[in-house]
């Protein structure tokens, strides 16, 4: 019988759907005599005795009948060989896609893998499946009819949750729309169905629910105001790969990967090499207190933080116009929406010949590129994000495909304006707090119509040594910080080239240039190393802040902060 | 005056090049009046001193004519802004490169920017610059002629090689081919010369002597048949950024970055997701042994050695198809031609309806795709490689662009045909040795005219755990390995996707299953995961067996072993 083909598979009676503890005691008949033949035995009593023991004589003699009866129908199912598990002789018919579905489909007979959202039984011979691909939905139905018989719709509809199965049905055109359905105007008659692998367990949380966006507060059981359970960000994190399955998450994982391929390709056309630098490395350079510090054989070893002092040995090395790709690593604890101990680095760094607004003007050019093609390209992507974090569809490019560059002193004095107290920025000695990022975001928003922009020349005071001071003005420098929302995305400068100003520029901001770790670096430019710029981006940032994310893990495949370490 | 403009740069007669000691003593002045007028001075002796006073006399006397002709020749310096450092106002012409010059262009005016490979005054009118520019060369040459002036034909003889130097000049065809250049039949006539980066060390090691092949024995100090200076690996990769300045270095950079953008194409192309997996986990998967443990905040924390289990997952979520590029640690003490700590992973990952060979195919074809197009879009840079190191060009490709496949048994046949002893391999229980696999490389180059090829159907005793058995063999593997000249560029499988039989296989093969951080990753099988297979290559080795380099480090950028943390 096909169901016992099942391999590790506890029959529809065991699994813990069906064992319903009132239910089950509700069943038991009631058994008087447990006590045995009372001596007090009235005539009523013996009676009522004989009358039981009638009852159950005939209620055995039923059972006995109905399991004959069923051992037959069993072995004349005339469903035999058309669900179970997945014949090795069934051939392998091309699947349709849920994308292809359409009512052009009607009345034609297809092959579709895909996991069960819900499994419900009607009756005895009715049952329904609703079918999810990569967190799309398809309503199938299975009604007993020759060959069809009542096992075959008995185990469709028994079907665990988040089982895989390959479902072979004719297209039927829905009578009246199936509304929780993604593909509400069509629903597949089944023929025959396939496990492909089955899930077991009882989930943790349901897919479906992961839907709807997670509450702000982190008190687990909440429920919306239609009484539908909230998951909080925490229980999905927790389960990420169920987390995964939502329509909504499956795009997000799309612009990631988009957002990477854009940056490449954009790099690649202009010209840069594809670099790797290595992530382990022998001293903390960049700061001993946000470094990861690792047991490198019998020695201490630690993660880089940025590729920031190898990407500019790479243009040491004459290699002109570089990118990475990789992970970047923070040791920081930092308990924020948008940090994370572990990101997506995007690194570029090029020479120029005369000013370094050449490259500034390379690096806007990037991300009106990124940002245009994923509005054009990922379109329906992004209009499914939408239905679960509307703005992610409200995102303002620059007019004219040009992004807004102002001075780190114009958003002074943009925030002065609107009444913001920006006495410590006018000293020059601190950066923005990232309030008053936000703030300025939605001033430029409503001043220029857009969500991408740039700061330029930034205080020296607010940036690393390696910051080329600006020639007109010490108090400042060349460097330029990117904002999408309010929120900065991207951190560059041009880069001291010259040995000794670096040394003394280091000097100036108390980092010991004969510190072990940096040798190597300034003996980089001791032997000659062209005038350059470049930049830091983080790839999950701009996916949150371009699809207007609440918070970066939800940006993130597996993420990363002081207090996650898994999944 | 230009050449005073220059910042903390020692005068020409300062550097360490024109510090001569030996010419230095030779030069000054014999002077027999040291110890003082002799009491027995002869008469002889007195007229001797008289012509040697009125000999030094004259040459005082030609010294300060000299020295005042000089400083009246340096108000008036006729070359005064065509040379020295590079003035604000300068235009800044379109720069021409070296890859563009040609006869064609014989009279014109060009401007390059380029480092100084070498720098020669022949006479006080004619001084030779040899210019690099990403480690191909030309000749350059300055002669004294209005306005040209003989300060700048020393400034200009007199740059510190690796410099980097901005040079306008005349395009001339060169009389006779200079040898010594890439481009050897034009040369630049200098009209200007300006310093945009001053080398001011004095090189460890020169460039032009990494241009030759490192010598396979680790002593310092060795010389070639014609007696020039051999530079080991180890001076190399400690002096890296010069290292990378060589014509075949640079032609190797790319060689790697095309192999990770060929990989990208290829892999978007198919409809995979670009994944980013994270690095820091928090627990050693995946064997305790060869992982680098870190301090993460308060507890501990572990480099992930792989993205597998993390892609697994990803094809739990319903990914279906994902990619990753991204660096892999490995903390194992292996000081080999082709193991390094850390190295670029391109790692893949799929499901498949009906058999595992529907991945490998996609895999074999990736290979091909890759080693193919890297022989036509790279051919020039082959060639530069091949001028170094000879292998590079003579990679050979299946025939009909279909990779070869075989079975481990197969090999194992292979070797005992050819006189091998195998018979522990006969027992399934060992893989082959790298002795093994180089001479089986060897066999199939001979026997199938190709160095890539694919072995299928490994032991089981030598795979991971979360490897399919082979349905029909439990002694072999649903899983392959590919080759590259005889050496191991990617590991591979169908995976278990069953729960049951995932927990079963760890427990046989001595990994406990209910160990901290395997949790999630069981949990991923538990709640239904599809059919899927995959694999990893190591990027550096494709670049080092494609080219036939003869040590993995010559592929990596900045290479990690357990002895090297920098540069």
């Amino acid at each position: 019988m096909a169901s016992e083909e099942l391999p590790n598979r506890p029959k529809p009676e065991e699994t813990i759907a069906n064992i319903d503890p009132s239910k089950a005691s509700a069943a038991t008949p009631s058994d008087p005599t447990a006590e045995g033949p009372s001596k007090s035995a009235s005539k009523n009593a013996l009676k009522k005795a004989a009358k039981e023991k009638a009852k159950a004589e005939k209620a055995a003699q039923r059972a006995a009948q109905e399991k004959a009866q069923a051992a037959a129908q069993q072995t004349a199912d005339t469903a035999k060989g058309l669900y179970g598990p997945l014949p090795e002789t069934e051939d392998v018919l091309p699947a349709t896609r849920f994308t292809e579905l359409s009512e052009e489909l009607a009345e034609k007979e297809i092959t579709v893998v895909a996991r069960v959202d819900n499994a419900r039984v009607q009756s005895a011979k009715l049952a329904f499946l609703m079918l999810r691909q990569q967190g799309q939905k398809v309503q199938a139905v299975i009604a007993a009819a020759e060959p069809i018989s009542r096992q075959m719709v008995k185990y469709t509809g028994g079907l665990n949750v988040n089982s895989i199965v390959q479902v072979t049905g004719i297209v039927k055109k829905a009578e009246i729309p199936i509304v929780s359905a993604t593909y509400s105007n069509v629903e597949i008659h089944i023929r025959k169905v396939y496990m492909i692998a089955e899930a077991s367990q009882q989930l943790p949380m349901q897919v479906k629910d992961a839907e709807r966006p997670p509450p702000e507060s982190t008190e687990e059981g909440q429920v919306d105001a239609e009484g539908a359970p909230l998951v909080t960000l925490k229980t999905r994190l927790d389960n990420r790969v169920l987390d995964l399955q939502t329509e909504a998450n499956q795009a997000i994982t799309w612009i990631s990967s988009g957002v990477a391929q854009l940056f490449a390709e954009y790099m690649l056309k202009s010209g840069a090499r594809w670099i790797s630098t290595p992530k382990l490395v022998g001293a903390a350079t960049e700061g001993g207190s946000n470094v990861f510090e690792i047991k490198y054989f019998k020695r201490k070893g630690y993660l880089a933080q940025s590729p920031q002092l190898y990407k500019q040995m790479c243009i040491a090395g004459d290699m002109e116009s570089v990118f990475e790709i990789a992970p970047v690593f923070r040791a920081e604890d930092s308990n924020t929406h948008r940090h994370m101990t572990e990101f997506t680095g995007l690194d570029f760094e090029k020479t120029f010949r005369h000013h370094y607004h050449e490259v500034l003007e390379f690096a806007e050019e990037l991300l009106v590129f990124i940002l245009g093609e994923l509005k054009e390209r990922y379109k329906d992507k992004i209009a499914i994000i939408q239905k679960t974090y509307p703005k992610a569809g409200d995102f303002r490019l620059p007019k004219h495909g040009k992004a807004l560059r102002l001075n780190y002193m114009d958003g002074v004095a943009l925030l002065k304006e609107a009444g913001v107290d920006v006495s410590e920025q006018e000293k020059f000695e601190n950066d923005f707090t990232t309030a008053m990022e936000k703030q300025l975001g939605q001033i430029i928003r409503d001043k220029y119509d857009t969500d991408f922009y740039v700061l330029d020349k930034f205080p020296m005071a607010v940036r690393p040594f390696y910051t080329k001071p600006c020639p007109n003005d010490s108090r400042f420098s060349n460097s330029y910080d990117f904002f999408m929302r309010g929120e900065e995305i991207m951190s560059g400068a041009q880069r001291i080239n010259d040995y000794k100003e670096l040394e003394n520029a280091m000097i100036a901001k108390g980092v010991n240039p004969h510190q072990e770790g940096f040798e190597d670096y300034l003996t980089a430019f001791r032997q000659g190393c062209p005038p350059h710029a470049g930049g830091g981006l983080g790839l999950n940032r701009i996916v949150m802040f371009f699809l207007g994310l609440p918070n970066i893990r939800m940006a993130t495949l597996f993420p990363r902060d002081p207090q996650r370490l898994r999944p």
